[in-house]
């Protein structure tokens, strides 16, 4: 990068705002994926403004602009291949309003969504989407992959909770949409469109959002399956009883023993599954004859045992197991890559066994596990990157699994996105008008071709 | 319109697919509103493939195409002002597919919202917006809306349903978005964009939405309020109790007045304002439970009396009453403009009182009712088109409600949708770079400008 952009950067930001030593390019430039490569330089703004300016250089300099909280993402949308700004949003992590009496709280982007929702649930307010990196990502990163998380069957995606965003376009121009009022029908939905756009519509700077009362009452129990296909008919067979628990997550054998391996929770090795399921609401009696309900549906469709957390420990306990999954992968095998399929919610079942069918045809373990509930599933592919054969066979996988969820009236994603990792799939995912379409309103936008090149859509 | 491009459009739909007597043009010249201008031609088509051709005609020879559901719209969104082609969707009402294992429909455009509604609840499923026109509106409309209703409080608005859409583009190419799916993060989000945009970047003609399962249970309850401020200050004294009613209407003493003139249906006529809560679930104390104390918070906040429907009946002559605001109003008074504003929920007491005072100094009355649970006013201001004077007051009436839905931080419209009647407000409730987007995604998408041009966005 020109001296004398680098200049004109720490002018905007200030000299601690930009980083260039070849470590903290190295830090900034992989997430939660395997991939990896660094910026040219990294730039920490701290208003709106200079984030205006920011792009308005890097558009007059044609230099490539990745947006990025704290790189948790799935799929690939924060590495910067293409070199150029990482914009690193982190040092906008104010609560600008935090309105009471009318539910709603104004952020800039950068805050840690945990964080977020510790200073609602104070005023006994709750911001309900949980992706499971909710310790480390950000609502900026939560809104641009329009995250999910296991409370979402119930509440919604973060999307259902924007009301309002402040948006810095590729050219520069600080657009604001959306705003306090619960329904808004004037013009069309910007925010929406933003929302889920993977950083390449703009730079998403504030967000206003929708909070609801924090539910006084929470159950938690989890169901023991021998058979892995009971376990995933039960889930349709519960929701089609007309029940809607928070949560209704599957796990597999394969992540119950990565667990086990990493952890010793005390989970059962012998079952091919268990079901985590939630519910919650104001009135106690009513939230316990609803997770009784759900108990005994899971004893009709085969649940060995069913067992309610008695108290807050119990029910920490299983969701520290369903938390530590991913980590657990990671420590059971060299390298894996998570995937993010949905299909409906009728054909959990087939998918399972399709999925558990590429694993045995090809030989490398896939865990399977996921928001059940909403037809959201993660298998993940355990394998070794430093083994090109291994890379290979999970690569073949990987196109088999989107190949399940197409066929099955499913897609790509239901909460990681695109990135790069997803984009050789896109095609047969969306329809041809609808991506031509979507390229030609990113073209509209972002004519230099700028914000975060080569991610989300086919080029 | 041109001897040929009648015979054309004709040999697209058939001979009676084609209206153009001056009868027939009047009949598709007005909506919900005063507005009136008729078409050059009515066409109904009947597949999605006709539209298709309808456009790439219209496109050709440079004719405006206005999309009309039944023409039920409040803001003059389906009134052909500039003649030309008004596109009739009734023909293409069809179920396609009701799923009932994944909890979903897919439907033609043209459907009868309450038609759907009755034959989806015949499954035990249930289809939640209700927007008062639900007897003679349809998706199509409520999605080129996206429409609400009193039930959407609890539910949410139209949009929240729609999974899918199938949109003919205004250069004839058919675009397909979403699926079966629930969670989707493949791609931008278009089918928000084509959510609400009131006809003018396409046409919608076929649309996948969501269901839930019917609730089991639901509790009506009227309270009476002598005082008007009494019962706008209820409104958040339940929300902010954590409660979310399935509805939580007010209705002004204006409007008691005009339904029971209209209707004697032995509303009280002394006091101030009522409200209408509704509560619903599949557990019956609970539900039970939570009227019960709905009913405490409106005693505790100056309510009269709280009286519980005891049974269907009592139940369907309390949303008879509220159903029938509209047409009462119409009939007390030769001509009402009703607005649809709309303004964060802890302002409803000064956004009440501000409207009372515009009525006041201007002398023509207002009522007010509407969807106060989510700060959804429907001010109707009650005037005389004969009198150029009323004319005059009413529109520096409607001036001055939108100035104080802007100044108490609300917006020009919940649900109604801007068509043209509120165009010239749009300027000052929209953020300009947002409006210019706007417009530019417009003009991308319909550069020659034939979808219903001139509403809502400023030209």
């Amino acid at each position: 990068m020109e001296e004398k952009t680098v200049k004109e950067l720490k002018k905007i930001v200030g000299r601690d705002g930009v980083l260039h030593t070849p470590e903290d390019l190295a830090v900034y430039g992989y997430d939660g994926t395997f991939e990896d490569s660094s910026p040219d330089i990294v730039v920490l703004p701290e208003t709106t403004e200079q984030v205006s300016r920011i792009l308005q250089l890097a558009g007059r300099e044609r230099i490539p602009v990745v947006t990025r909280g704290m790189g948790s993402g799935m799929a690939g949308a924060s590495v910067p291949y293409r070199g150029g700004i990482v914009l690193t949003m982190t040092r906008m992590n104010r609560i600008i309003e935090l309105d009471e009496e009318n539910g709603m709280v104004l952020v800039e982007s950068g805050i840690i969504t945990a964080e977020l929702q510790a200073e609602v649930e104070k005023k006994g307010l709750y911001y309900p989407p949980d992706p499971s990196s909710n310790r480390q990502s950000t609502i900026g990163g939560n809104i641009a992959c329009n995250a999910g998380g296991p409370r979402c069957l119930k509440y919604g995606v973060t999307g259902d909770y924007v009301l309002g965003l402040t948006v810095v376009l590729p050219d520069g121009r600080i657009l604001k949409t959306g705003g306090k009022t619960i329904k808004d029908v004037v013009g069309y939905d910007l925010k929406s469109l933003f929302t889920g756009s993977e950083g390449t519509l703009g730079v998403i700077t504030e967000a206003r959002l929708k909070l609801i009362a924090k539910p006084d009452v929470i159950h938690t129990a989890s169901a023991e399956f021998p058979s892995l296909n009971d376990a995933s008919r039960t889930v349709n067979a519960i929701l089609s009883a007309g029940i809607v628990p928070v949560t209704l997550e599957l796990i597999d054998d394969t992540a119950i023993a990565c667990i086990e391996e990493a952890m010793s929770l005390g989970l059962p090795r012998d079952v091919e599954a268990m079901l985590i399921i939630e519910t919650d609401g104001s009135d106690k009696d009513s939230v316990a004859r609803e997770i009784e309900r759900i108990g005994a549906i899971c004893k009709e469709n085969g649940a060995r045992t069913v067992t309610v957390a008695k108290d807050e420990d119990e029910r920490n306990n299983l969701w520290k197991a369903r938390r530590s999954i991913a980590p657990s992968l990671a420590r059971m095998s060299p390298n894996k890559l998570g995937e993010d399929i949905t299909v409906p919610r009728n054909a959990i079942p087939e998918a399972v066994r399709r999925l558990k069918d590429i694993s045995a045809r090809h030989g490398l373990p896939i865990a399977v596990f996921g928001h059940a509930g909403d037809g959201n599933l993660h298998p993940n592919v355990l394998f070794d990157l430093r083994n090109p054969d291994e890379r290979a066979t999970m690569e073949k996988m990987i196109a088999e699994i989107f190949e399940t969820a197409l066929d099955l009236g499913g897609t790509l994603s239901g909460e990681h996105g695109i990135g790069s990792l997803k984009l050789p799939f896109m095609e047969r995912a969306v329809d041809a008008v609808s991506l031509d379409v979507q390229k030609s309103i990113r073209n509209l936008l972002d004519p230099l071709g700028i914000m975060n090149p080569g991610k989300a859509l086919p080029e």
